[in-house]
C-alpha cells in the first residue's frame, strides 16, 4: 500500500481538529469539522464585538476582513474583486440566479443531477416568469452527456447554464470545464454550484470558464455554517449584471430617484454580514491553502476510494457512484434498511453519516433505482484505519437485518 | 429628576455586558452590546460544533433551535408558525419583497424617511419589472400624513404599502398602527420594516396589522450581527406568497416537475443557516423579553429624550428629530465639522456614536437642510451619568472649531 498524502503532517491536523479521537467524522459532505484556528477567529471576533460593540469591532478588525477577497481570490485563481460574501452556497446561488436577465420564454440548461436547492430554484422561477428548465441528459459513465449540452445550446440557445460541479448526493464529478468551453463558443452565462467541491478539489474559475460560481464554508472548506461566498467574472461585472434585490452595500443611492451600483462583486453583497463568520471563513480558506488543496484533494478521494472498494461486492450493500473521475463522497445503498435507522446504527458506533433521500435526488436516484443512499464523505484529516472501520460497521449493520 | 424605570437591575444588567466602564456605547442604532448570555450561547455552540459536527449538533440542540420561533412569537405577539429566521432584516424584507405579486405598472406606496436599502430596492424593482414608487408626504409633525396615505391607497391602489417603523437616521416613530388600519380597510400588502424598534419599543404585530414584519437581531436586540427575522400574518400564508427563491428549507421536492411549499413561515426560510447565531439571537431575544420591553422602552427613551434636552439650543448644534412620539435614536447637525472627524472626537473621548449621511436619506435630510447628522443612540443600559458625559462631549467637540 502507497503511503497517501498528507501523512507526515497528520498528527500536527488532527491536534488542530478538536475531536475526540472516539469519534469518526464522515459526514464533511455535511459540514466538516472547524480546525482550532478558525473557532478561535470567531469566538475572537465575537467578544471584541460584546466587549467595544460590533461596527468598532468591524471597523477595528478592517483589515482582515479585507483579507477574505484576498483568501477567496488565491483559492479560485481570481480577482478579489471577483468575490462576493454570502449567507451560504443557496444565498450565493440565487443571488446570481436573479442577476440573470431572464425574459418569457427562455430556457434555462442544467443536468439530471443539480442540487434539489437549484431544481425547486428553477421551477419557482419557471412558474414565475414562464421559464423552461431542461435537463441535458447523462452519458454512459454518469456524467452529464457533453455532446448532447453542446447540441442542447446550439438548438435552444438557454439564457443560463446551470451545473453542479459535485452533486451532494453521490461522488460524481461534472465535467465543468469542458462545459464551460462550450458556453463560451456560444457566449451562454455559465452558472457552476461548487458547494462540495471548493475545499475537497481544486477549483480554478478561468479554467471552468463560468460567468458564476457559488460556494458554502461549512463543508469540505472547513468554515463555519451560515457562510458562503460567490465568484462574479470580470464578463457579468462589465456586462451590468447585478442581482434583483441590491442594498446599500451593493450600491450608493446617488440621487433621489437613482442609485449607480459597484464596480465589483461588492454589487452581490448585503450591508449586514455577520463579521465574526466571515473572519471564520477566510481563516478556513487561508487553512486549506495552506495545507494544499492539491495533497487534500488526492488524499479525501483516495481515502473515498478505498471505502468504496471496502463496500464493493458485499451482500446486501451496492455502491452508486459514477463518474470518470469520483471525489469524497461515497454513497451506498443497503437492502432491507431505512435510511435513518442505518445512519443511527452508525452514530452508535460512533461514526458520523449522511442520507440522501429519493425526494432529494429526483431523477438521479430514480434512474438509480433507489429511494434512499447512505452518504459517507471523509477528508483530508481521516485515516486509513477510519476507512476500515466505518468499512467493517456498514458491513456489520447491513448484515444486521 | 424622577427614577427612571430599570434603575434598581441595573448594576446587574451592567455586569452582565462585558464593556470597560469607560466606554460608553451610544451606537446601538449601529449594533447593540451583546450581554454575557448571548455571547456564552453562540460561542458554546461553535465549539459544539467544531467538536461532534455542524449537523449532529443542530440534531443536538434541536429543541433549543426550534425554541427560537416561540421567542420571536411571545416578542411580537404572533404564532411561531408566523416566524422565520433570515440573515439579516434586508434578508428579511427582500424574501418579503419577493413574495408580493408585482406586475408591471403596479406601484409602491412608501414613505420620506423609509430606509435607503428599501429605497434602492424599490427602485431596482421599478428598473427590472416596471414598479412605479411613490412617497407619501410627511405631515407637519415629522411623521408621515395619514390622511395623504389613506387617500393614495384609495386612488392609486397600490400593490403594497411599505413603511419603516422607526428610521435609521432619525428619531422618528411612524404611525405604523393607523397606517395598517387603512391598509386592511383596503385589503394591501403591508410590509413593516421594524429593524430600528423591536428590542427598543413594544412590537405588536397584531394591534400593527401588516402582512411582513422585518427585523435584524444586532441593534436594540443585542443580539449577534448576521441575524435577522420575517414575521408572515396568517392571512399572507394563507394566500399563498412565498419568496421568488425557495429552497429545500422551504418546499419539499414532490414530484419531477414540482415541489409543494411549507405551510408556515418556513417557507421564507433558507435551508442553511448559521446555527450558533440563531441560538444567540434566541437568548437576546428572551434576554429582551425577561428585562421587559416596556420598561426598556420607556428607560431607553427617557435617556434619548434627557439627550435632546441637554442639546437643544446649544450654539452650532441642531436637534434633528421630529414626531409626535420620539425613541432612543438622537440626531445631531453639528456646524463646520464633517461627520467622520466628529465622530472620532468622540471616538478619542471612549464614546461609540453613529454619523448618518445625505446620500442615506436623500429624502429626509434634503428637507431638513442637513448633509450629515451625528446619531446618538443610548439603550436601556445606559446611564444618567453617561448621558450628561456624552452632552458635555458633543457641546466640547462642536465649540472646539
Amino acid at each position: 500500500m502507497t503511503t497517501l498524502p498528507l501523512e507526515h503532517d497528520l498528527a500536527r491536523l488532527r491536534a488542530e481538529t478538536p475531536t475526540s479521537e472516539k469519534l469518526i467524522h464522515f459526514n464533511n459532505a455535511g459540514a466538516g469539522l472547524m480546525p482550532e484556528p478558525v473557532v478561535r477567529t470567531v469566538t475572537d471576533h465575537l467578544l471584541l464585538e460584546a466587549e467595544i460593540g460590533g461596527y468598532e469591532a468591524e471597523e477595528a478588525r478592517a483589515s482582515e476582513i479585507a483579507a477574505f477577497y484576498d483568501a477567496v481570490a488565491t483559492l479560485l485563481g481570481c480577482s478579489p474583486s471577483s468575490v462576493a460574501f454570502t449567507a451560504s452556497a443557496t444565498d450565493a446561488y440565487t443571488r446570481a440566479l436573479s442577476a440573470v436577465p431572464f425574459e418569457r420564454g427562455d430556457s434555462l440548461l442544467t443536468t439530471r443531477n443539480d442540487y434539489i436547492s437549484n431544481q425547486i430554484a428553477f421551477m419557482a422561477l419557471g412558474r414565475r416568469y414562464g421559464i423552461e428548465v431542461i435537463h441535458a441528459p447523462d452519458a454512459a459513465d454518469g456524467r452529464v452527456d457533453i455532446a448532447a449540452v453542446e447540441a442542447m445550446i446550439r438548438n435552444q440557445r438557454p439564457r443560463l447554464v446551470a451545473v453542479t460541479h459535485v452533486p451532494t448526493d453521490s461522488g460524481l464529478v461534472q465535467p465543468v470545464a469542458e462545459i464551460g468551453a462550450v458556453c463560451r463558443e456560444y457566449a451562454t452565462l455559465y452558472l457552476v454550484d461548487a458547494c462540495q467541491s471548493v475545499g475537497q478539489l481544486s477549483v480554478d474559475v478561468a479554467e471552468i470558464g463560468c460567468d458564476f460560481l457559488s460556494a458554502t464554508g461549512r463543508k469540505f472548506l472547513r468554515g463555519p455554517r451560515g457562510t458562503g461566498f460567490l465568484y462574479v467574472s470580470p464578463r457579468a461585472l462589465a456586462a451590468g449584471l447585478e442581482p434583483l434585490f441590491i442594498d446599500m452595500r451593493g450600491a450608493a443611492w446617488t440621487e433621489k430617484q437613482g442609485y449607480t451600483s459597484a464596480d465589483t462583486a461588492q454589487r452581490f453583497e448585503e450591508w449586514e454580514s455577520p463579521y465574526a463568520l466571515k473572519l471564520g471563513l477566510a481563516a478556513a480558506v487561508r487553512y486549506a491553502i495552506e495545507v494544499g488543496l492539491e495533497p487534500i484533494s488526492l488524499r479525501a478521494s483516495a481515502l473515498a476510494a478505498e471505502l468504496r472498494l471496502l463496500l464493493d461486492g458485499v451482500d446486501g450493500v451496492r455502491v452508486l457512484d459514477r463518474g470518470r473521475e469520483r471525489c469524497a463522497i461515497v454513497t451506498v445503498a443497503v437492502d432491507g434498511w431505512k435510511g435513518d435507522d442505518f445512519r443511527r446504527e452508525l452514530t452508535a458506533r460512533s461514526i458520523n453519516s449522511g442520507i440522501s433521500l429519493l425526494e432529494h435526488s429526483r431523477f438521479d436516484f430514480n434512474d438509480k433505482g433507489v429511494d434512499w443512499a447512505l452518504r459517507l464523505s471523509p477528508h483530508y484529516y481521516n485515516t486509513r484505519a477510519e476507512v476500515e472501520k466505518v468499512a467493517t460497521a456498514v458491513v456489520e449493520v447491513a448484515a444486521s437485518r
